[in-house]
C-alpha cells in the first residue's frame, strides 16, 4: 500500500492532517520511515478482516512533548527493544503491529517497525486522529486493557506499567518520560485480532494515504483547501468537514510542561473583522470565534497553509502564516458517550460539552 | 530468632540505630512486623551458608521519603503483590527473603513479608546500614545486577524497571513514587545463593537484635549510652565506635525534596562550649566541629537519648532533645575503594573524601 517515496509523503501528509496539529512533526516520522523501507523492504499492510481472532497485534509510538520529538528521533535499536520487551512480557508471539494513532509521527514508526521486523500492519488504528494521553483510544473507551505498557529509550532502558487503570498509566508514563528525555517508544493495548477488528478504527491508513494524495494532486486546483474539505467529506469518517477560518496567524503562545506542549494561537481574517482563538495541547482542542465554541475535540481541529493546504502543526505555527483552519467529523466509535467520557471537551478542561462542529451556528467569515 | 514481641522490640531498636537517623520510623516497621507474626507466626531465620547456590533470594523494603514513611504504611497486600510480580517477572520460584538495608523500616518490613509467605529470611542485609539510595548496597558495588527492580502501591499499580545501572534505577524508581504518593513497595536486586553469599553483609539481622538487646539493658546501668558504646565495640562491624559529642538539640532544619529528607541538625554541649552539626538526606551524612569533619558516610552517625540511649530518627528531631551522638565503623566490604565510590562523602555532594571517624584528630568536649 505504501510502496514508493511519493507514497509515504502522501501518506505523512495525511496523517499530518489527521493530527489535528499534533502528534509530532511527521516530517520526521516520514524520513525514518523512508530509510527504513530502502534499507528492509516495504512493509505488508493488511485489513483487520484477515487477522485471526486470536492473532497478537501490538501498537509502536512515541511518548512525549511533539517539541522534543522535533529533535530526538528513533534510532531503530529503541523499536526493536521496544517490540522484544513487549513480547517478553506478554509471553508470546507477536503477529502484526498498528499503529496506535493515525495522526503526525506515530503514523510513520510503525511502518518503520514493520520493515525492520517484517511483521505486518494492520490498516487501522485507535483513535481515527491523535490524542495526547494514551488513554484517549477507542481501545479504553470499550475495555480493553491497557497492560502491559511497555516504555524505552535510546540508551536501553525498560520500563513496564501495569497500573491500575489507563489514565493511572497516562501518568505512570508522564513520570517516566522526564528520566527518558522527554520523549520515548511506548507500545500498549496488545489486542487480540478479536478485540482490534470490534475495537479499532479501520482503514484510517488508507484514509491518510489518500487524503495526503488529495492534497497533493489539488494544488493543481484554483483552491488547494476547497479540494481538501472535497475529499474529506467524499469519506465516511472525516465528513462533514468545513472551513472555520481563512486568515494570518496574529498570535501564538506556547509552553512546554508536564511533557506536553500547550497554547493558544489567534488567526484573524485579513480584513480584520473577524477572528478565531485556537486552544492546543498538543493537538488542537477549541476553536472559538468570540469567545463561543465553533468547534471542539474530539472533532478534528486542522490548521493547513491557505495556499498549498500543507497541515500545519501546533509547533511550527509562527506569526504571520497564512492559513486556513478547517473542521472535520470524526468515526462513529467516536461520538458516543463512552467515548466523549474519555476525550470529550471536559477531559481537557474545557468548560463545554462536545459541539459537534456541523451544529454550531456562529457566523463564519 | 524474633519469636517475642520483646525480641521484635529489642530488633527493631537496633535496626532503628542502624538506621544511622534514616530507613524510616522503626516503629511502624515493628507494630506491622508484631501484626504478622501475631497473625502467621514468626518467621524462621536461617544463615547465608545454608543457602543453594543457585537458590532465588529477593529483597523487600519500602521507598521513599521517611516523613511519609511515617503516615503510609504498607497493607501486606502490597507485600504480596510485590513478590508475586517479582516471582512472575523472574520466572522462578522465590526461596528466601532479604533485608535490602538493616536500618529502620525496611529492617521489619521482610519480617512481615516471610511470616505472610513462610518463606525463610536470611539474616544479611545489603548495606549493614540504611542508605538513601538504591544503588548504595554491596550488590551494585560489586556487580550484582539490579534489574529486575518492581515497584508497587497500596492500590495495585505495578512497576517493572530494567535500567542501565544502578543509579539510572534509582532516578526512574524516584520519578514514579511521585505517582506512588511518596512511598511504595520495592525489590531489586534479585540474587543467587552464591551472590548472597560473596556480597551481602551477612550477620546483621543477629547484629540488629543484640545492638537493641543492650540498649534495653544497659538502661539498667549508670550510662546507657556507654552501655550501648562497649556494646557497639564488642562487634566485628561497628568497633571502633565512640561518642562524638553529648548535648542539647538546639537547631532543627528540614525539607521533604525530590522523595527524600533533607537537613542540618546542631547538638550544643551544655556548656555551650562545642557544637556538632549534622547533615542528613535521609540518614545523617557527616558530624562537623567547627567545620571540620569528625565523621562521614558511610561510617554509621546516630543520635540517641542522652538518658535511654534511644535511637532518634532524623524526621523526630526537635528543638530541646538531650541527646548524645555517637559514630561506628561499618563492615570491611564497605570500605573498600569500590565501596566508597558508591556511597562515600562525595555521592551526597559532600566536599571531602572518607574520614574514618576513628581517625579524625578534632578535640571532643
Amino acid at each position: 500500500m505504501i510502496n514508493t517515496k511519493q507514497d509515504l509523503q502522501d501518506y505523512a501528509r495525511g496523517a499530518a492532517l489527521l493530527g489535528a496539529g499534533g502528534g509530532g512533526d511527521p516530517y520526521i516520522g516520514r524520513l525514518l520511515a523512508e530509510q527504513a523501507i530502502d534499507a528492509y523492504g516495504a512493509p505488508t499492510v493488511i485489513q483487520a478482516e484477515a487477522l485471526d481472532d486470536d492473532a497478537c497485534i501490538i501498537s509502536v509510538a512515541m511518548i512525549g512533548a511533539p517539541t522534543v520529538l522535533m529533535e530526538k528521533a528513533c534510532s531503530g535499536d529503541d523499536l526493536d527493544h521496544l517490540l522484544e520487551a513487549m513480547a517478553r512480557h506478554l509471553g508470546k508471539k507477536v503477529d502484526a503491529l498498528m499503529p496506535i494513532e493515525i495522526g503526525g509521527v506515530n503514523s510513520c514508526l510503525p511502518l518503520v517497525a514493520a520493515a525492520r521486523t517484517g511483521l505486518p500492519l494492520v490498516d487501522c488504528d485507535g483513535m481515527g486522529r491523535a490524542f495526547p494521553c494514551l488513554e484517549m483510544v477507542t481501545f479504553n473507551v470499550y475495555g480493553c486493557d491497557v497492560f502491559p505498557t511497555v516504555m524505552v529509550d535510546e540508551h536501553g532502558n525498560e520500563i513496564v506499567i501495569r497500573a491500575t487503570d489507563a489514565p493511572k498509566t497516562e501518568k505512570f508514563a508522564r513520570s517516566v518520560i522526564g528520566e527518558m528525555g522527554l520523549s520515548a517508544m511506548i507500545s500498549c493495548y496488545p489486542l487480540s485480532g478479536k478485540q482490534l477488528k470490534r475495537w479499532a478504527v479501520t482503514g484510517t491508513m488508507t484514509l491518510a494515504l489518500e487524503l495526503g494524495r488529495a492534497i497533493r494532486l489539488g494544488r493543481q486546483s484554483d483552491n488547494p483547501v476547497q479540494s481538501l474539505l472535497d475529499a474529506l467529506n467524499s469519506t465516511h469518517y472525516y465528513s462533514p468537514a468545513r472551513l472555520l477560518q481563512e486568515g494570518k496567524v496574529v498570535d501564538v503562545e506556547r509552553v512546554t510542561r508536564d511533557g506536553f506542549s500547550f497554547g493558544t494561537c489567534r488567526v484573524e481574517s485579513q480584513t480584520g473583522y473577524s477572528a478565531i482563538d485556537l486552544s492546543f495541547q498538543n493537538e488542537f482542542l477549541s476553536a472559538t470565534n468570540d469567545g463561543g465554541y465553533v468547534a471542539t475535540v474530539p472533532d478534528i481541529i486542522a490548521v493547513v497553509d491557505k495556499d498549498t493546504a500543507e497541515p500545519i502543526t501546533a509547533e511550527t505555527l509562527r506569526y504571520g502564516q497564512r492559513v486556513s483552519v478547517i473542521a472535520t467529523n470524526i468515526p462513529p466509535l467516536m461520538r458516543t458517550p463512552e467515548a466523549l467520557a474519555v476525550f470529550g471537551p471536559r477531559c481537557f478542561g474545557l468548560n463545554t460539552g462536545y459541539q459537534p462542529h456541523e451544529r454550531t451556528t456562529d457566523q463564519l467569515e
